[in-house]
């Protein structure tokens, strides 16, 4: 396999213990994860950028959450105009995005 | 968020296209979770190994499959034996396990 320069793991997670409305799932994940879909593909990276959605990372909290490797940065409160600054800033100019860090 | 010394995404997806028997949770993988769980527990590494598990990372063939970041190194065709191997050598001795490598 060959590793992607940027690796994105977005968590679309409904843990199932009844608490349901907390979770990045709720919060609406999975539509997060299509807009990266969607901004991965009109930037042309799909070459580069690898999206894939996970389990409970365990800060439910602070959701929608994603992280992206190699780095190791954690993005929390996410939306759609998050993650379009974090795809212009962060994926295609290198620099993470401060206001979205958790 | 401390990002982690090491995070193991390992795949548990079940693609829901009638074609299970191919795919990584048929393979066993929530099981292999599992087994990391207890290795990581057992191995007193639960402040430098974060476990996630994911969606679809598109090459069930390979699967059960793992990436352990920040290196990005993928893992295919795991099994418990291949788990262990690999919290051995590569978690705690920093060595990839050469023979698992995809």
């Amino acid at each position: 396999m060959i590793t992607p320069k940027y690796h994105i793991f977005v968590c679309t997670s409904c843990r199932p213990d009844g608490k349901q409305q907390g979770f990045c799932a709720a919060k609406g994940s999975a539509g997060l994860v299509g807009k990266f879909m969607e901004e991965i593909e009109d930037r042309e990276l799909s070459g580069d950028v690898m999206l894939t959605n996970t389990g409970c990372f365990g800060i439910c909290d602070k959701g929608p959450v994603a992280v992206v490797y190699p780095e190791g940065i954690w993005y929390g409160g996410l939306n759609e105009d998050a993650i379009e600054e974090i795809m212009e800033k962060h994926i295609e100019g290198g620099t993470p995005v401060e206001k979205y860090l958790i």
